[in-house]
């Protein structure tokens, strides 16, 4: 099977232009619906602007399209539970791509067996400074912090499962939603979580930073060093050794490390996606679905903690989020899911 | 002058002796009282267990003797009030002794020389893991991590100024009190802070960190490497070579390092009582007050936040914190201290 | 124009019928010769097994095909000389990779430009453990630690300059050839070095380090963290807050990073590659010549050092290195550099 | 037993006077061979000028008082082996406190367990820039790095053994001596070690860093970090986990923690002295050896290696060293240690 780039939809062919040129895609398109309805577009990659998240990937569904959605599914919850329906049946992903990060594949997967213990404290950072950096890059309608970095939701609920509860505050400085925000959770299983990310953190670039502590065990890892996972367990301090472990995830038994360089070679960000996407395509292509990948269901409830967030800022109050219809993400597959869909072999 | 110590207050004779013994310590007592009236003890050191810090503090100062009280001041506000004014007109500190970390003391200087500009975001964390390693070391009556780990509240105000509000939440899993807590808070010029204490976060020892965003640099500091001060200035970026500096605080013109070693050659923890006492002995014998020397004013105030936090998270709700009588703490020297207390030059 | 993977060499068809297959090559070759004539081959890229760098180069060069050979060009310094001579006028290339690593980069711009003064120490590393973890891998006669690890040489070359004597020794524990190498070098202007390559070094997967002190700073790197350099300004310490800075080599403006993700979103191992070829075809197609691309002029200078390693360690004296013929690697471009080869646009 | 400080010795007492009253001893002393004599010293702590480490030591022993000698016992081998023969049944120490770090200590111990397995790779480093900073500070007559940094070659031997071999290069920039060398051995059971010490490396204030690449496992320490230990074993690597640990070495159960702060709470540089005069003064009280103490033999051998390294950078050549008399130091301890020496109850 080989997938080709059929179409690039933009709204100024002046910028799609060359960029279709660049990748060797065929055909630029101004009009989204044009996209979806293509007959040479079986499968849709929406990476478009937020407010088409929506509207794109619902009108791919209809024609029964797979797609894989870019973050955050919708900023509506009722538009986000209408995709979710949408999307039975189908292939359909968000694009949730810091699952894929190797160390933190590997966390998970220590995590599910249990190496972890039970989670007592989740912690989640997301810093950058563009913003602080230079002021003139709040946009009047922008999104703010707790959507834009909603990796942090998704990954709380990959890592440490589905809070019960959450207070938060925001902040603003030059825009004219929130630059900043912190947010503190309760845990089902009497943990705690908090969650921090802002666009004013002097000096941070890209400083995606996880941490948890479990009763065996804990961990943590920072995007600015993508290849490393600090781990500790417990039971080394029977022996007076017990310390984290700077383990470098380049392993070809390391999670998506397989087909990559000889150990040592450290890999990128961008693999995050190449990872991704080799799991959505396998997905449409022969039915399976890789636990990583984050589905429609994940998405919603994305947005509604990113919801529960917002009000319970505004409030100034603790906010009881409602237990999760769907299991906690990434511990089993969906029941539902299609065993194929329909692909020619081009 | 020298000073002598002279008698060791404790309740159980035969583990004080010993230990009087080994510190040539003339006298042991086992009545408070005695100590503070003895005519040879003319300054106390008031290292009892924490609800000893009121009395034994109180009986001390009227009787006009210099006290230094560990932290907690005392965790009941109002006991706390009524040891502000006994200390009028005597010097009187509390044993916050993390302000003199040399490397934490350089912070300040720089954020009070406004190199690090508007304070954005303030992180603290205090995480052991002992109480989770060893549960039997959960006492029925003992306090929760709030005031144990008091420093936290303390040196946010001291390099972030006061707290304006605060949201918070408490966990318990072997104790009767609290074993870890998370707070929230609103600083006044529009920054964030948050604050973060457990004795069961699996694999950390002592990691006391403190980070601080301001609009022109950040900063941070972790205990288990407490001589290193890593430092970003956001000018530094304009040449392309922006990055956290990893200042080794070991220089002669570093605060507090001028009688020490020679650069390069680190210090231990034990330091920070040091330079404590010569400060506050200086301030009893000389009348200088170092402006890192915690104020009884000071011990009020983490007293009253402490019992802010405990309020939030018993509320579910975010609660204002009165405007602080006292100017912030650190940012100048109290007016009314005493010109010198009598010594006798022995 | 667009570059096409028309052919790839393998002696044994079932390995590479797949490969191609995977990555749209349309034929596979057993005779290297048959490669280096076909018609649709108009640049050689040889990554063939070490023996073969040197014919299956010079094969392309007589025809007039650009080059990019995997290093080490040759271990034999005579035939290294003969494909540099075969090499006029035409585009050829080593593939000294690291060269093309950002923070390297940015490293060697900083030293050009002289803002780490003179060189007074250089510090390379290159340790891994593949053999000593499992020693079935040596194969009898399989090369050495000096040749298979000669980007340490190179990056000497590119940073510190010509070595002007050396000093070695080598050990074996499980090849016929060396396992581990360490050498000593004089530079012209006083200054110091050292290099040491292990394939027993327990633990270590690709611990390639660069350390460099000058007279006005010091710098180092790791492939383990492979965006970060390490950069320290000795001016920084006027003021008390000298100390390494942390530089994430991620900025627009710093070197290969312009067409690459935003700030803080790291690359990995692979865009050293990228960025190498996207030079060499530049150079083949426009002419110019990045001063980063190792030329043949580098790749002998590198097999004359490595022999000279070898005959210092045998002789256990210090061996005297010629003075280059070239200047030094990187210090500027070549001048013979051929205005382009012809190449159809396809 | 109390240890009272008596008598201080010092060429000019406008400089020793005022150190004797802060440090509250009660005389000073011009004549160091008054010193030696005195009736009221009886154990001779010299910290005294190099030239004077082997005429002040020579005059305590002929009158069988115990010594503590700071290194280098002697730059003069000869003079160094006279030592030797004196000191023989008189408790008789060298300064070397770097073997008194608790997490050399521990390393020490796992590498004498066999936890490292075979010394494959051992690399010592010694970084200072005071001179190349302040050029002014050097002296006409001052001594070069090899013996100035001689706690290198000290911790070689105690933790990978005695070397056989050694090759080296010395440079000088301000001195009328070496400014830096670098050195490079065979170990007897093939491995190999590296020895750099350097006052002109720009940005370190105390880079001693040491490597250890064992068969089954690694290790290294940096004393910037003083209190840490990054530990690897192989055998994590079996599940995937492997990493070095980074060890915080203040567990009560870690050598030399016993007596200190709670666990996570660090200890500073002037510990090593602390625990090195503790086991001295154990020695000369108690009559017990602690093998972490270093003999006069190994002062002697130290000595002996200093020469080699310097014969071997004037000759341009590898240099044999002789095998030790002496068993490995730090193996076991000394046969002929002296039960005790008289010392009177004060």
């Amino acid at each position: 099977v080989t997938i080709r780039l059929t179409r690039l939809y933009g709204r100024n062919p002046a910028k799609t232009g060359p960029v279709a040129a660049e990748l060797g895609i065929g055909q630029t398109v101004t009009d989204w619906r044009a996209l979806a309805e293509a007959p040479d577009v079986d499968i849709v990659a929406n990476a478009a602007t937020n407010a088409l998240h929506g509207p794109l990937t619902l009108a791919a569904l209809e024609l029964g399209k797979p797609v894989l959605c870019e973050k955050p599914l919708s900023m509506d919850p009722g538009e986000a539970s209408r995709m979710c329906s949408a999307a039975a049946g189908i292939p359909a992903a968000v694009g949730f791509n810091y699952r894929f990060v190797p160390a933190l594949a590997l966390l998970r997967r220590l995590i599910q067996r249990g190496q972890l213990g039970q989670i007592r404290h989740y912690r989640g950072l997301y810093l950058q400074d563009w913003l602080g950096a230079d002021p003139r890059r709040a946009k009047a309608n922008g999104s703010g912090t707790v959507s834009d970095y909603s990796h942090l939701i998704d990954m709380l609920r990959v890592l440490a499962g589905e809070p019960a509860s959450v207070m938060a505050q925001t902040t603003r400085w030059h825009s004219e939603a929130d630059d900043a925000f912190q947010a503190l959770f309760a845990l089902p299983g009497g943990g705690t979580a908090s969650l921090e990310a802002s666009r004013c953190a002097t000096g941070w670039k890209g400083r995606h930073h996880i941490e948890v502590n479990g009763s065996l065990g804990s961990a943590w890892w920072d995007m600015e060093d993508i290849n490393r996972l600090h781990l500790l367990l417990a039971r080394d301090f029977a022996e007076g050794l017990g310390g984290y472990r700077d383990i470098l995830v380049t392993e070809a038994d390391h999670p998506y490390l397989a087909p990559w360089w000889p150990t040592g070679h450290v890999l990128g960000w961008e693999h995050t996606f190449t990872a991704m996407w080799r799991a959505f395509l396998t997905a449409v292509l022969d039915g399976g679905w890789d636990p990583a990948l984050a589905t429609f269901a994940d998405g919603l409830r994305s947005a509604e903690v990113a919801g529960a967030i917002y009000r319970a800022a505004a409030a100034g109050r603790t906010v009881t989020l409602p237990a999760g219809t769907s299991p906690p993400a990434g511990r089993k597959p969906d029941a539902g899911r299609p065993a194929a869909s329909v692909m020619e072999d081009k």
